[in-house]
């Protein structure tokens, strides 16, 4: 089987892509605070929501745009507002985000799409919105990837970019993205805006179901807080100007880039969860030997949403009880005479029999690394499922308690 | 309507109840961990257990007790050990702890229930256990409820005691009982052990169903952190004594004795709130026309155990959006252009309208308050709920991380 290579870079790795990131006075002095990604001509795109019902005015607006179409040529994204119930108001000013950017790019309206992150219940300060889409079209640049993840970012502490290089019908490929996020993250996507981009061939539908099989396993698998957000957005853009033949599901090579599209993703996942809020500890968390899929889902998620598990990394306490607690209220069948539980390979907890002292000591030894996994095995069934998350830090509270409305 | 008057005491309010609460040694030294509750003779027994799929050695016991007779005479139980996830042995010290109890009383053995209360996946210290209960045989007392309040504590920084006075058939009947429990606290039950006992005269059946009406509104409606336990039990007797005529559904006065034990559940769940780990706030989450009562339940849950909608009262910040976004995912029906959110009596959210600058610093009048309530109106239906809960705060995280195993 190919492989891929991680390259350096993000939304701008792929040829046939510009980017920027501006400040437009929207966050705090100093701050940029609106990103542009824009393709060199109208191109495929496809996009994934927020399952939220209270659904921010920006996603509405890109719901209906890319459900009547397919195609797209720029995204507009600031960050510091929300722009989530602000009512009428809120729908009219994407409208004019949406007018201003194609004025400002000479291409038309129906071709840009439009996300907002950041506090939820505030108006955007639309003069400074005119103003900053005027100034990032004319930064627009073909290596402006990092300047969008940073402007990007809210509670985010570092910009989060991932780019993969492959091989498909002999012409190199490329696909490359950013995202943000790190508070009310929760599986079925969060606080998280991700934008990718590719230049291979792709048929517009083909596209779709590519970024949706790889959000499933991705984005969809990370948990920081369990809130999920109004603004959840990931939007996948492909300009074709790889040259190989066009992607569908009947390609030979649509697996291998379908793989190499979703390490882009899971790799951005995991980038949110190191950068979750306050964390100290990245977890993965597996599932293993449940009776159904959804059973391995749910336990999983269980366990990662769990404060009192959460709070226990963050304190290096290896306590196992409150791990299969969660487990047990998840929803998920369960035998306590069958479960194992393991804090890396030290085993925890083995089918009614629990960890001694040595084993106590061997497991906080595992929590000390900044990352580590915890398997639970059910052994009742062939189904596993995997979640990403991470502690619950004194700072977790902290960061929340300040963030000011 | 007749009225009834809270009085002091707990689970000795009642006639017929003798309790204690003595030191084991099972928990640290000088803290009492061993309670004894105890009727005069045989009497009609109800229980209500935890959801979760995981049960500890105690509750599966209990279950199948109760599943099978319908009276019983004395209950034990201790702090400090859960003895949950404890395989064979678990079972058999539940046994050996009845055993015990019953010939320290002098009582049959089929007449005792058993509780624990503590950390998981730790074996019950039996010589302790027994010398415990010998010492605990000995202490009963009429106005014993105190130190049986104290001895089931763990995290609870509060003995927490509830007790009423009313009249049935002319005669005086008192409700009184007792509580632990602050942390792992979620509805359908928690880390909690309540115990209720009566001296009115119940029909074993009756009892059954007046219990789970109670927990239902009370026990069943308050959150600290989400996290559901293994132990979860809540046990209640009546002895009979008050002499009153049987109480069951026909009895004219039956919804009386119903709303009495309601209220009797519901200041003892409310207490638990209240002491919730780290707890600053107490907050009631009323969610009013909802479309149906589950939408209502599910909606005033999700806010009420939201990690960020928590910290945002721990830091007096009027955060609405967090609310509005916690009710969206709840998977409750809602229409953003309907809703209302109050802080007390300071609207947040009209209906697509936001509150101004003058609203935000009202509402953190209100939020400086220890105990306040945050409305949210969905303005689709005329079903309605309450949730009693807490903040989250950045001594949960201590207590937590710290609390070992």
């Amino acid at each position: 089987m190919k492989t891929f290579e991680f390259v350096e870079g993000g939304v701008t790795a792929a040829q046939g892509f510009s980017a920027c990131g501006v400040e437009a006075g929207i966050k705090h002095q100093g701050r940029k605070d609106l990103a542009l990604i824009v393709a060199d001509k109208p191109v495929p795109v496809a996009a994934v929501y927020t399952t939220n019902k209270i659904a921010a005015a920006p996603v509405r607006f890109d719901r209906e745009r890319t459900r009547s179409s397919s195609t797209a040529q720029a995204v507009v994204v600031n960050s510091g507002c929300a722009n989530a119930c602000t009512g009428e108001d809120g729908i009219k000013n994407v409208l004019e985000t949406a007018r201003l950017t194609a004025e400002a790019l000479g291409i038309e309206e129906r071709l840009v799409l439009v996300c907002s992150t950041g506090v939820i219940g505030v108006h955007l300060p639309m003069e400074r919105v005119a103003a900053g889409i005027k100034k990032a079209a004319g930064a627009l640049s073909g290596t402006g990837g990092y300047d969008a993840a940073c402007a990007i970012m809210t509670t985010d502490t570092v910009d989060k970019q991932v780019a993969v290089e492959l091989e498909v019908d002999g012409k190199t490929v490329m696909i490359g993205g950013m995202c943000k996020g790190s508070g009310m993250i929760e599986p079925n996507m969060a606080t998280m805006l991700g934008f990718i981009s590719t230049d291979a061939a792709m048929h517009p539908k083909a596209l779709g179901q590519a970024l949706r099989e790889a959000v499933e396993v991705s984005f969809n698998r990370v948990v920081v807080d369990g809130d999920r957000s109004t603004n959840d957005t990931v939007i996948m853009m492909a300009s074709g100007m790889a040259g190989n033949e066009m992607l569908t599901p009947y390609h030979s090579q649509w697996q291998y880039f379908v793989d190499a599209l979703t390490t882009v993703c899971l790799e951005l996942g995991k980038k949110m969860v190191m950068d979750g809020e306050g964390a100290t500890k990245f977890v993965t968390v597996r599932v293993k030997g449940a009776r159904t899929a959804e059973d391995a889902q749910m336990a999983a998620r269980a366990v990662s949403k769990s404060a009192l598990v959460k709070t226990s990394w963050f304190g290096l306490d290896p306590n196992w009880g409150r791990v299969i607690a969660a487990v047990g209220y998840s929803g998920a069948e369960v035998d306590e005479q069958k479960v194992r539980i393991y804090y890396g390979d030290i085993c925890a907890y083995d089918q009614g029999r629990v960890a001694d002292a040595k084993a106590l000591k061997a497991m906080q030894e595992v929590m000390r690394k900044r990352a580590f996994d915890i398997t639970v095995e059910l052994n009742i069934g062939q189904c596993e499922d995997t979640v990403y998350t991470c502690d619950l830090s004194l700072d977790y509270v902290k960061i929340n308690a300040e963030y000011t409305t």
